[in-house]
């Protein structure tokens, strides 16, 4: 279950590609793999625009032609951030089958997201209360409550099924969410678990916690098969 | 299972009593509660000296005297808390009976602190990083892994008596001691279910993620009963 090969360690022009596809020109996505840096590295408040203009070789009037502030910069990051995780989550809750299935899938994508783009995430998970008291920060909680409301959904869902047997079905599915969360953290390139295999322990360590008595096999199992 | 009420809202001078009790004079204990308060709401690398000594009512210069630089001050932070969280769960597993209520109280003990103390916690946790390059981080380093292998000890020894059924140890623990962990990120005043109910509700969660099919009481509960 364990690997030394990352899934992918992407060059800059993959990454923000990947997570900014729909962003031009080249030079804002450029502002923002570098503010993604600084802000991972040292945060957002000890970072300056100058510093964040220079790292994109920039300068800092450069930097105001496409983000109005370093705020707005860190919203778009952010934002960008939550709107690919909620598309990828609604893409497995459009394949899966039953609830269990579903739920797997779901943690399956969710962790082994925060492990693979750990740098993103821990500036879209852990810079948030920045935003927090920004006109901006409204679009950005209700991309989380999409998010979280697809989570908990899938465990009602199981609930009604007789799938699950869980107590609380809003402290579990805040366990489930926060299992993932957490991964941003402590995740790095010394750890041995590839995303994808970390998502599968985990997906299977929640169907436990859900009281799932069986664990059906998730959709990339599935299509493994014969 | 849930309160309005938190479990204490401490006044400063009982809080720095609690975290500090060893900490003399009592000016060292108001720059640690002023520089754990200024990491906590801005980061370390935003913070400066001079906000912790203005905070504290003293001069940069008199900061100096206690400690010799902010480093230190996240340092002294840092490694009493880790101090602290070790002590509580010590005592957890000194009067603990079987695995199952040992991993329970464990969990208990951890979830409530990481509440009821988010600020302090967040700091520990997420500052860290800070002092990873650092020759003080090795203390703090060790402090983890004997916090860490007393989770690990008991779910292994849940596993030895039959208790757990759990597929890799490691990653299960990790997962236990995450959940933990994740709670000082979202854990805040607006949080309806207290401390100790968050505590409990999710020491049960993990003992379904462990596999435990009975799930005996905790000391508390023990105590509690005629």
């Amino acid at each position: 279950m364990t690997t030394t090969v990352p899934d992918d360690a992407l060059s800059d022009d993959a990454l923000t590609a990947e997570l900014w596809p729909d962003v031009q020109p080249e030079a804002a996505r450029r502002l923002m793999l570098a503010g993604l840096h600084a802000f991972a590295e040292r945060g957002y408040h000890a970072t300056t625009t100058r510093d964040i203009a220079s790292a994109a070789a920039m300068s800092p009037a450069g930097l105001y032609v496409y983000f109005p502030s370093k705020l707005a910069l860190l919203h778009a990051i952010t934002r960008s951030g939550h709107q690919q995780m909620l598309a990828r989550l609604e893409q497995v809750v459009a394949r899966s089958g039953p609830p269990p299935a579903t739920v797997r899938g779901l943690v399956a994508e969710f962790v082994a997201w925060h492990a693979r783009r750990h740098t993103v995430a821990r500036v879209v998970q852990y810079e948030l209360h920045v935003l927090g008291e920004q006109p901006g920060y409204r679009e950005i909680a209700e991309l989380r409550r999409r998010i979280e409301r697809l989570f908990r959904d899938a465990v009602t869902a199981g609930v009604a099924s007789g799938d699950f047997d869980v107590p609380d079905v809003r402290t579990a599915t805040l366990a489930v969410v926060s299992l993932g969360i957490d991964v941003a953290r402590w995740y790095g390139d010394h750890v041995r678990t590839s995303p994808t295999s970390l998502g599968e322990q985990y997906s299977q360590l929640v169907m436990r916690m859900l009281g799932a008595h069986d664990t059906p096999p998730t959709h990339a199992e599935r299509e493994e098969q014969p």
